[in-house]
């Protein structure tokens, strides 16, 4: 389950709802490229921004256009008693798995964070990923509280954050240390991912990988057969992508690209949040252009 | 409507909901005290964790026990189609304002966040208050930006976070410059509230004055009357709850507050929140005492 190239699509949304032939679209491409997970309702996929019934329903229709590739399915929320109720519709929708962030409001402690993992792991009969986005969450976890989370049930793995490559091999080998022996980690920050494969991570969890799915797997398959060189010259190549990244946010720009790749109409990002402007949607063209 | 002391209440939730019985007894409680109007749904009151059935509800009950007292209810979410029910919602159960907060996961761009009031300001027949809280939105606004939403129709107040009492007045008149005049400035972070009304800000939108309204009233009239000393000494003496506030956050040391005066059970936040260990309790019974 936890291993190789995990592709996250958008959820494409606009005012009326989730398009959900779009999305099944996104999701039926990377099974038919070959990923090795589909991880529906991540930050990419605005999971944050849709209601119980939409995020029942986008799990049922990622599920069903995987053909048999394993969904991840993001289940945080602000509320244990509604991440309980995600849990149990994505259960019933089919997913393999579930990712669980810290979604905060209000700044969360230490023995917050354990409790909802410890309220929610012993609920599951499927394995939970522990999802450690300070970006998003605003919640920064020590390598203790992932091993004190990581010791309870059904923790099938912990995504972390980007890591430059060089902090790479130092940060993967500190966590897996505090890590009972199941628990994969996998890396995120797609520009950063073929330093953290190459370094022991188990698993890259992508952003662009559900956009650009033989892109990502060549890297995840270089660094898989011990070729770090090629990983990272693989990676290299999107650098033009990265730094539209840093620049506009990856959502933002997996949104553009979609639009320029026609996989998916305008808008498709859920108010208040907006698409590019022509102007940044010209450098995202631009940077798909030279791949 | 934006003057004087406004004070919000906790809403008092646990895993079966929203204890209503309580949360109308606190609001009827600040109602007889003379409070100058009453924010319900605030980050105190725990809008974000709420779902919309039990936020329209609460509206409800707000109103019905204010007695008249104007009611302000909170209509963020992350999502502005969601943001718009709430605000017809809370219209429809009598708020004599809504309060906003540019509630985020994404990180949002200026342009998002002035797309949400524009959304939002042009369908409310209700004043709408700008609410400025980084802490918990992890959004910046700067005074321009506040210049141009306030220029919108139907923005009837900003609320800032607190400002230390020396640089109060030169932020306070900084804002004042940007925007229209029918706007007010509210001042929030209990702690630094005398300063601010000192200083000239309109209102004082009070964490603590949902619970201890006399004396956030006597701090209130003690600035109105031009009593700068008289309202930064009655402040000073609530120095042992602002420590608390500082070191746990407002949110829980109100709740454990609530408890020891017999105002709400226990447990009254909605997890993954959790109440005070009973040692922070025990701090939080002896600040209250030594008032």
């Amino acid at each position: 389950m936890f291993t190789g190239l995990s592709a996250f699509p958008l959820t494409p949304t606009d005012e009326s709802g989730v398009d959900e032939k779009a999305f099944a679209g996104l999701v039926a491409r990377l099974a038919e490229a070959g990923v090795d997970s589909i991880g529906a309702l991540g930050s990419t996929g605005g999971y944050a921004y849709l209601t119980r019934e939409e995020r029942a329903r986008a799990a049922r229709t990622a599920v069903d256009a995987a053909g048999g590739v394993p969904v991840v399915v993001g289940i945080g929320a602000l509320r244990t008693s509604q991440v309980r109720a995600l849990a149990e519709d994505a259960q019933q929708a089919g997913a393999s798995a579930l990712l669980l962030a810290p979604v905060s409001y209000q700044p969360l402690t230490d023995d917050e964070v354990f409790g909802l993992y410890e309220d929610i792991s012993r609920e599951v009969s499927v394995p939970l990923c522990v999802y450690d986005n300070p970006g998003t969450t605003h919640f920064t976890f020590s390598d203790e509280l992932h091993g004190r989370i990581a010791a309870l049930p059904n923790i099938g793995a912990v995504k972390i954050p980007g890591i430059p490559a060089d902090q790479a091999p130092d940060r993967i080998a500190a966590l897996r240390s505090t890590l009972p022996g199941h628990a994969a980690i996998g890396v995120s920050g797609d520009a950063f991912a073929a330093g953290g494969l190459s370094a022991g991570a188990d698993l890259w969890f992508s952003v662009i990988g559900g956009l650009l799915p033989q892109q990502c797997l060549a890297i995840t398959r270089a660094a898989a057969d011990g070729d770090a060189d090629r990983a990272t010259a693989l990676s290299e190549r999107m650098e033009p992508l990265w730094a539209l990244f840093r620049r506009y946010g990856s959502q933002r720009v997996t949104s553009a690209a979609a639009e320029h790749l026609g996989l998916v109409s305008h808008p498709n990002l859920p108010k208040p949040l907006r698409g590019l402007d022509a102007a940044a949607r010209r450098e995202v063209a631009d940077a798909l252009e030279a791949l």
